[in-house]
């Protein structure tokens, strides 16, 4: 995953194309909160550019940067790239319930669609485990395709992330085949 | 100038591609220090986006945002997007010579070309004056095919300006069709 | 309560010293967190400068300023000036409880003692009612003699803080006529 | 040097009372800009705590750090404190001459005045190096008696350096004895 983590950090040099990480795989989710989703699945979003943020309520770095980020990325581009926060808990379970994530998003003024990343035990959520996000906070991008572009731990370079997702954005849209090949059957 | 401003703002609702706003005036440089640019006229840039950081060494916006945000697309995008900074002194002449500036870029770090907008007695520089800038710092985005797309005063949305970069990244380079023009000579 | 308010805040014109607004009321506590504090009550403290900070561990003003003052008064001067964090609830009171804040602490590294202002069913808890706490953050100032010296809501200068409490470690310890008085009887 | 330097730092463990490092020597100022100081000798200031901020316009720490410290702490104490800023241009002297620094000044609203280091040459100023700076921004802290209680390079911790000033605030004046030794004479 060094690919996507240097294309997102401020890398010198070359500039990388997030490259293809292979098909994201689809989220386990117990419970949304906020705002309803443009989908509840993410093989319903085919065709989008899709920006997971993956965090932890009581995480300093999700507070500090990641949460904030995406606010930003939602409010600039929010229109085309969607955006979904994904509360993967895998410590301090009882501290991080459901109601303690409602009072939180609403004084943070969290206004994208938020997933619960199903609980799994005590250890990480199902969804964290099945991307091995590497901690909190955690960035992933899918392209329109359904393909993973990026997955990247901690703080991420803006501009970089926005030229990313411009670049995504440009790319067609894979569903444009899709009634021809319907015709054909 | 609403339009890029906005769009370069974290703007709400929809998502603007950067509207054409006529071709980019050529820029009336007295003097270059730091690196030897790729080339010393905006019209041996065609075929390059080309962001421009319009600044003043003693303006303090400059210094907290304008020159940090052109620092960090060089650094993340300096590859395939050409940065050129561009002292407009337009106030305090005498206080912001070459002199001045050449200290100021080195204690700074400013690894990118920085031109000197022609002097042109107490008021404003030429380029300034041409452009219109409403003051420092200023962000002017320039296109492949030389056309200005943002001039934008003041601070900017990081992450707008990256989606904006990389759409304009992903745009066909107009030089594609020269040869074949050529050709029907 | 708007002497102390501009005391600490980067007031212009004359230096304040914090005025005496009478005794500080014995604080109600349901429960301590973290470290043992040198006393579990205000008068056990007397002889000593005492600062309070009032927070709600989802308030993201007390997160981004009220909780770094704190740690910041209790790095710098925690020897002599005993810090208290009181974590007064007075909204989403479910999503707030001593197991969610007790994570809180250990997430955020707050290392002084945290007492649990104690709840009066759905509304303000009790210290914050007596103190008449317009809200959190709040910054409680008590000196030596047990006098209330600032009741300070919001973000506070550290320059001018610092100040007052240097000012009030300088005055002296009022047990030091005790005895003398005590061998007048 | 490390005692101030420690006692301006967020330190942990004893809280120190600034050492009294000395008799502090008499600053060697080429010219003066900004309002008028109380005294323009140092002699003159005795029975006043005095900060001196020394710095370089174009010293990037000095104007993200320093600068800002000596603005705050002049609008939080500057009745009682004397706030002195010292240009010590010890490298590129030809780009910051007093006619650069009187716009800096302007542009960063520096409202205490300003003593320019006399130069010496192309090497350090002459009060820099009577003081044995080691660089900029430097902080020095001078009491009622004249007697240099600190000399800190770089960021210091806002919160401890409040508390120092409250302290020495609260010193006596040395000049309390003078009417009486006068009468001696």
């Amino acid at each position: 995953m060094g690919g996507p983590l240097a294309a997102l950090r401020g890398y010198r040099g070359n500039m990388h194309r997030l490259p293809v990480m292979g098909p994201a795989p689809e989220w386990d989710v117990s419970q949304w909160l906020g705002p309803e989703p443009p989908a509840r699945t993410l093989g319903g979003l085919r065709g989008k550019v899709v920006v997971i943020e993956a965090f932890q309520m009581l995480c300093p770095g999700c507070v500090s940067h990641g949460i904030p980020l995406a606010k930003r990325v939602h409010a600039s581009v929010g229109d085309e790239v969607v955006v979904i926060g994904l509360h993967s808990v895998f410590e301090h379970h009882e501290a991080m319930t459901p109601v303690s994530l409602a009072a939180f998003l609403h004084e943070y003024r969290v206004t994208f669609p938020v997933a619960v990343d199903r609980p799994e035990g005590t250890g990480m959520p199902a969804t964290m485990r099945t991307y091995g996000l590497q901690g909190t906070p955690s960035l992933l991008v899918i392209d329109k395709s359904g393909m993973l572009r990026a997955n990247a731990f901690g703080a991420v370079d803006e501009v970089a992330l926005g030229v990313q997702l411009g670049l995504l954005l440009a790319e067609p849209d894979p569903r444009g085949q899709e009634p021809e090949s319907r015709s054909s059957d």
